[in-house]
């Protein structure tokens, strides 16, 4: 079945109609690669035209009170006006039914098709369109006379008092082609990005019109209409659709079938550059090809459909000639690129090994060198100011959790004011030099683990912890410069999801369990108070309060989601914080006999009786210097896990980080920093992986005005070292906040530590897949993964991950624990053999691809899927959706 | 723009082909109005054809290995084969391309068209469908040859070891026409309502064809067509789809869109009443004109769609013949009586005044009688076993709570021992001779709020407070006696949903700030144990541990909804039973000195030294048993109120009661039971909301044969008084368990109340629209009173509201509490005022109207909306959803 007209299109596409000249006006590649016409969402990036805003107005009250009134108006999404309750409806996906679209054809083809009208105003363009033959004079002076009668709008003004409801222009004594002021104070336009053109569509029943009259107007040059639409803005197109009374709603149907044409980006695309009827009729039949159709048995037309989270790709819609010169075409097999554009391997080409000395470390000085003035200009905005505030309050948090808890791992030998010194210090110096400055550091949970065997051991051998100690810093250091000498931070293409995610999961095990065994034995240390025993003091521990509420307060807030966004986000952000006042408040409006953290009223360190600068032997004899090699070596594979893992997450694609990472540069950062807090006797610190995201998240860049039903899109990150050295700044002069700190009771920082921990595991696709262990198939949601991949194979790589874990957990929990960071590596080599198990698609799927395999398969040309599984458009799509981080690790 | 054909099909409408007696033998009137036919949401009470079962085999495998697999399935909903993962994917609203219905369109046009073929057998179907003319005899051969090899299906069996992945059935040697075991083991099989037929869509690329070969089979008699489709059902249509090799997946696409129109109820009825080509091709182009379009710039065509939670309404679709027969044509302004399907005045027959004495009750007993026999058959349901014990442990959880409230509220002269007996004998008293038998008493909060006023009144003015007690009983006995033979329970027509909001927000309001006080006091009464205090007694209170954990279990298994849904279920059901368990573990493994429930170890009266019989003056003068009038006027008041409302929300549309309700019967039986219980010294007892609707719905039938993603339908209740019966027999057995209640802390049981009463605040319309008066315009949610009513009419409405319960709480709280009744009788008077504020139509979409208003816009014919709003035919669709209680009063 063709569509009239369909044939000759087939023969001569629409797009092959353009002038050569205007063609490459307006195809010119983007000169900014970073601005938002570079993302895929925003459909400006595909078609350079300007934006439209459609709006549809409606003759209404025949035969007594004929007006004119805005019912609908589009620019990405369609927005209805509720007649009753004189409001604008949510914006919502337009549906249209079939045979509207199918009568506009018709009435076009026979209609008045003015392109490139010259029209200067409205009353020359009422007269061009009322100029048709089938018209008397009388008709044409009464319609023209209709034509020129004032809309009434819907407009909310942007004054302080919202003028609600119906502005009555009519009342107005205006010139016609004199915007009103209503008009200019729409809050609408503040909304509609700049350079935008408007569309009015006017459509109705007209009773002394014997048949229908369809008019379609292209200006030439754009101008503002009078008061014809809600926005003075240059009107591009003018659409008239009249006829005699009808049954049904068939005027008003097709007014809002021209109007989602025109908002469709390559209807639009078509139609401006259309030379005759033919080509306009053509535009439409490709619409019609393109169109998604529900079936009415299955699908309620009346539904709003809520604007989807992302815009589908208009890349496959291009013209053919226009993706060629856009260089869009994609080879098959492309979609595995896309889904790898998150890897770390698409994402660095610092991790391209030089083959000499220190080769990645000056490639990376180099590169960042360049962008260093910048990272001090690009802080010049207020928006920094509040990402300070807040990262200050998480990092001054952490400081206080991680100083509590390393007080007690040390008995201690450190303690919370280490803490605070120490992430100041080493958090400025690394703000300062580092290649990823957006990394905010701190001491994270494995060297915590780590740090208290060390501490146990050193106490069960009667040796001097912190010499010892220090001698592995001098040892670490060494290692990761030799680590850094030998480029091996270009091994972490080897780290995929396997290793993130079983990493993730151990160290938030091993949090809960702290957690809950620490809590355990406060019952023990602090016994409650039963009724009849004697009472020697009292004790009343809360089951992990500031978990409880944290989770409270999210659940809470997630509940009533739309109501309270504003506040919604505040609360979020500072839930931790939050959790930890009402903590200590409860705790202390309660008077509880708590442990406290244990603050020190002076500045000197923890341990009594130490200097700052560490002695280098103490009581220890000379060669513990030199065993102290074997757990430096530990040490630093650990240290080399932990930072390589957080830069991988942090310097992914989504981000769209402009000036690059910098991962030799990192680890010669913390091997120095290591060497200093070694020194010090402070903690050890390596990146925390949510406190940065936390931070780039509070740095986003994105696109201001926004069209309803349009999310805002992301344009990048401000990245400039400011903002994390004043963090770290402000941290240090927190040192002298100590006193307050003495109220934190100890139960309250080991609920914040249970609460990330079970944060952490359930983010992660892992913990999603030992779910589906135990779900029957019928209720597993429609996870991409396994629409591709048996359930059984999902099952064994998920099986085979938790062997892994509980093998790192015995050997955690053993003396043997020592080796720990040995068995971390082992991860990766398990991930290697899993390559005899699995085939590279379903290891795509479920992981993502080793650097061999990767080249294999690009080798082969290999497609993800058996040629006939016909699936590759959908997931295709479906890559084009701007991916969101996989993994959270709360353990920072 | 016409499509081929449809000039023809708009003069003789397809339907108008159908013989007479076909169409009568279809149209008949359902003779089941309870059955499932009566259902708006299944289609088959609207096109009565067996449903299809729809299969798409595909020929993959060109040109070395053809072979035929299935590749996708349809009922109602889409299932799509995930090759890559071996399994059938969720199923999902199909969705398809326009050209590809339109090549679909071509193909039949041009190809073979066998309506009432009488093959017997597969063979001889594609014997049938093989001579064509434009095939060579030798390729009739190879293309028979290939359509009789059989198809690979994904099926799952029934067995205990689900035989996964593909049953390779080629290797089996079984005759063709024979299916195999696996196909009678299918899974699905048992989805599938009885009489199910089936339809075969063969589609693929044939190198050796050199034109395309379509074919469409109707078979005057369905077979069994071998293992032609996974399923060894009866085959009613078999559409073939052949061609030479084009460029993308055409016959996949086209094999898709015979799929989806077949599933389609209206195209299905259409085609089994084809007679020729002609009739077929009009069946397609009515479903093109239905189809609602999405446009692709705003709609992404892979995203797969879930299935609505009701599918659209059928009713406009049917033709309008058999519309006129169905007696469905609905008269314009009729959306109105449809909203109020859910109101008592619709539903409730019995409602209407007979003007003599006691005529409603004579009325309701005589209709109650004709059922009271199937009242005890009915039972005989395995599923009535499961509700006895989930409303007991409901039930008995209640009893313990008021009990333990009620002896707080009066100083022990009942107790937890009185509310069991009484909730015991009431309870099966009122199920052998009520109306509505479904009804759970229970004493509810507003009783016991005026108890406790009585009390305090009685104990400052040193009375005997059980004698006056009686005194007030008798006479609300009597005055309810009144009201029952004046009929007043026809004036529940005037509780619309303002007054019920209104009772409930203050109901709720009330539970929350008894439960806080009530807590806040305890920590007076058991101080808090600090630290440097003497220690005298130590007791350590905890915020609501009851409440805190009723609200994580709900939330986190909310979250996980689609992990845990067996679990999700249980816990669910007995969240508030686990809540007080894990309260009272808690209390008891701490061993908190907590106040306790005070339980009897005996069975006599809670109040030392009162026999079971109240004496009827004690120590009272005389004259108080006729003072007594004044308070049991105003309890009447509150009696008939609660009643009523309760009554009301229970005998609603949507629970398709089909032995109707008892207004005068059940208040009469509240009469009864009122003077029994005073003379017992019992609590008094109304019928509780929120029990009941628990016990209805777990009595709900429901259909069994789910297809794929459809909802399981609502047929309706178990209607019977055996289950409640039960339930209060064991609450009588329970009182022997009295020993253990004494383990249970009333901290808990304030817990459970503060979270009711949070749980129906948040539940009703009115605290919604308190929200919207917050809430910036651009976030509210799309209701539909926000569609009709102007913003600020709706402010003024809950404005209103908030300011008579303002006054409500203002009244409740001074000494003039005890007119609170006569206020609560206030609120219908406000609601009637109400009329001059707001028009019909607004109050249509805030409220519901009142019977005046009812009639008047009846006799009107006024539609709710201005004419040419145009939404009428949006929202008269979505008027057709099945409606859920709109309240949810939990203050039982």
């Amino acid at each position: 079945m063709k569509l009239p007209g369909q044939e000759e299109f087939e023969a001569s596409s629409a797009c092959e109609n353009i002038p050569t000249g205007e063609m490459d006006s307006s195809l010119v590649p983007d000169p900014n690669p970073g601005g938002p016409s570079d993302t895929d969402s925003t459909e400006v990036g595909v078609f350079k035209d300007p934006m439209l805003f459609i709006q549809l107005n409606e003759l209404l009250g025949w035969p007594q009170a004929l007006e004119w009134r805005e019912t609908g108006r589009w620019v990405l999404f369609e927005e209805k006006l509720e007649v009753g309750a004189g409001r604008w409806s949510a914006p919502h996906v337009p549906t249209l039914a079939l045979p509207s679209l199918q009568k506009l054809r018709s009435l076009l083809a026979e209609g008045l098709v003015l392109l490139d009208c010259p029209a200067q105003s409205f009353l020359e363009l009422v007269e061009q369109v009322v100029r048709v033959e089938s018209l008397s004079p009388e008709l044409r002076g009464q319609l023209q006379a209709l034509l020129l009668q004032r809309p009434q709008h819907n407009i909310r003004t942007t004054g302080i008092r919202p003028c609600w409801g119906f502005t009555d222009l009519r009342k107005a004594s205006h010139d016609e082609d004199t915007p009103l002021k209503e008009q200019h104070q729409n809050a609408l336009r503040l909304k509609l990005p700049p350079g935008v053109e408007a569309a009015a569509v006017l459509a109705g029943e007209l009773g002394f019109l014997a048949q229908p009259l369809g008019a379609f107007v292209r200006l030439r040059n754009p101008v503002v209409l009078g008061p014809l639409t809600e926005v003075p803005l240059p009107s591009r197109f003018f659409c008239l659709l009249l006829g005699p009374p009808t049954r049904g709603r068939g005027y008003h149907e097709m007014g809002r079938a021209v109007a989602v044409l025109l908002s469709d980006p390559q209807f639009q695309w078509s139609v401006r550059r259309a030379s005759n009827l033919h080509d306009l009729l053509a535009a439409l039949d490709t619409f019609l090809e393109e169109v998604t159709v529900l079936p009415p048995g299955r699908w309620d037309p009346t539904v709003r459909i809520p604007p989807p989270k992302c815009l589908p790709s208009q890349h496959k819609r291009l013209p053919s000639q226009m993706r060629e010169i856009k260089g869009l075409s994609r080879p098959r097999g492309a979609p595995a690129e896309d889904r790898h554009d998150h890897g770390p391997h698409a994402t660095c080409p610092e991790l391209q090994r030089t083959g000499r000395l220190f080769g990645g470390l000056v490639q990376d000085v180099r590169r960042k060198a360049t962008w260093y003035p910048s990272d001090f200009l690009d802080a010049l905005h207020p928006q920094c100011l509040s990402a300070v505030l807040y990262i200050y309050l998480a990092t001054v948090t952490n400081a206080i959790t991680f100083g509590g808890l390393l007080g007690d791992a040390t008995d201690g030998a450190q303690g919370v004011l280490e803490s605070f010194l120490g992430t100041a210090v080493a958090g400025a110096i690394f703000c300062l030099m580092a290649g990823q400055p957006l990394t905010i550091l701190s001491s994270t949970g494995p060297v915590l683990v780590f740090e208290r065997l060390l501490f146990s051991f050193s106490r069960d051998h009667n040796m001097d912890y912190l010499p010892f100690r220090l001698w592995i810093g001098i040892w670490v250091a060494t290692f990761c410069l030799v680590l850094v000498a030998t480029e091996a931070s270009v091994l972490v293409r080897y780290f995929t999801r396997f290793t993130e995610e079983g990493f993730c999961a151990l160290i938030s095990l091993i949090f809960i369990y702290d957690a809950l065994c620490k809590m355990l034995n406060l019952t023990r240390a602090y016994p409650i108070q039963r009724p009849g025993a004697p009472a020697y003091g009292c004790f009343c521990q809360y089951p992990g309060p500031g978990e409880n509420e944290s989770q409270w307060t999210r659940t809470n807030l997630k509940n009533r989601d739309d109501i309270l966004i504003m506040v919604r986000k505040v609360f979020s952000d500072f839930s931790s914080v939050l959790a930890i006042l009402l903590g200590c408040g409860l705790d202390a409006f309660l008077g509880l006999a708590t442990p406290k953290l244990l603050v020190p009223r002076e500045f000197k360190p923890t341990l009594p009786g130490r200097d700052w600068l560490v002695s280098p032997f103490g009581a220890n004899p000379w060669w513990l210097s030199v065993a102290a090699a074997l757990p430096a070596l530990l040490l630093s594979i650990l240290i080399f896990m932990d930072q390589q893992i957080t830069a991988v997450i942090l310097n992914r694609a989504e981000y769209r980080l402009q000036k690059g990472g910098g991962f030799h540069l990192d680890l010669f950062c913390v091997a120095v920093l290591m060497l200093l807090t070694s020194v010090l006797g402070l903690p050890w610190y390596v990146s925390a992986t949510v406190i940065s995201l936390a931070h780039m998240d509070s740095l986003r860049r994105e696109s201001r005005a926004c069209v309803p039903g349009e999310a805002p899109s992301f344009l990048g990150i401000r990245e400039q070292r400011v903002t994390g050295l004043m963090v770290f700044i402000l941290t240090g002069i927190s040192i002298f906040l100590a006193p307050v700190l003495k109220f934190i009771p100890m139960p309250v920082l080991y609920g914040i530590f249970l609460y990330m921990g079970v944060a952490a595991l359930s983010s992660i696709q892992f913990m999603k897949r030992v779910q589906l262990l135990l779900m029957p198939a019928k209720h597993q949601p429609d996870l991409l993964l396994l629409r591709h991949v048996s359930l059984n194979r999902v099952h064994i790589f998920t099986a085979i991950q938790l062997a892994c874990l509980g093998l790192l957990w015995i050997i955690k929990s053993t003396p043997a624990a020592i080796i720990f960071p040995l068995m971390l590596l082992g991860l990766v080599g398990v991930r290697k053999a899993l390559e005899w198990v699995f085939s590279p698609q379903e290891l795509l799927w479920l992981d993502e691809l080793m650097p061999e395999e990767e080249r294999n398969i690009t080798e082969k040309g290999q497609e993800p899927e058996h040629s006939f599984s016909g699936s590759d458009s959908e997931d295709s799509e479906l890559m084009y959706q701007p991916k969101a981080p996989e993994i959270n690790i709360s353990v920072n």
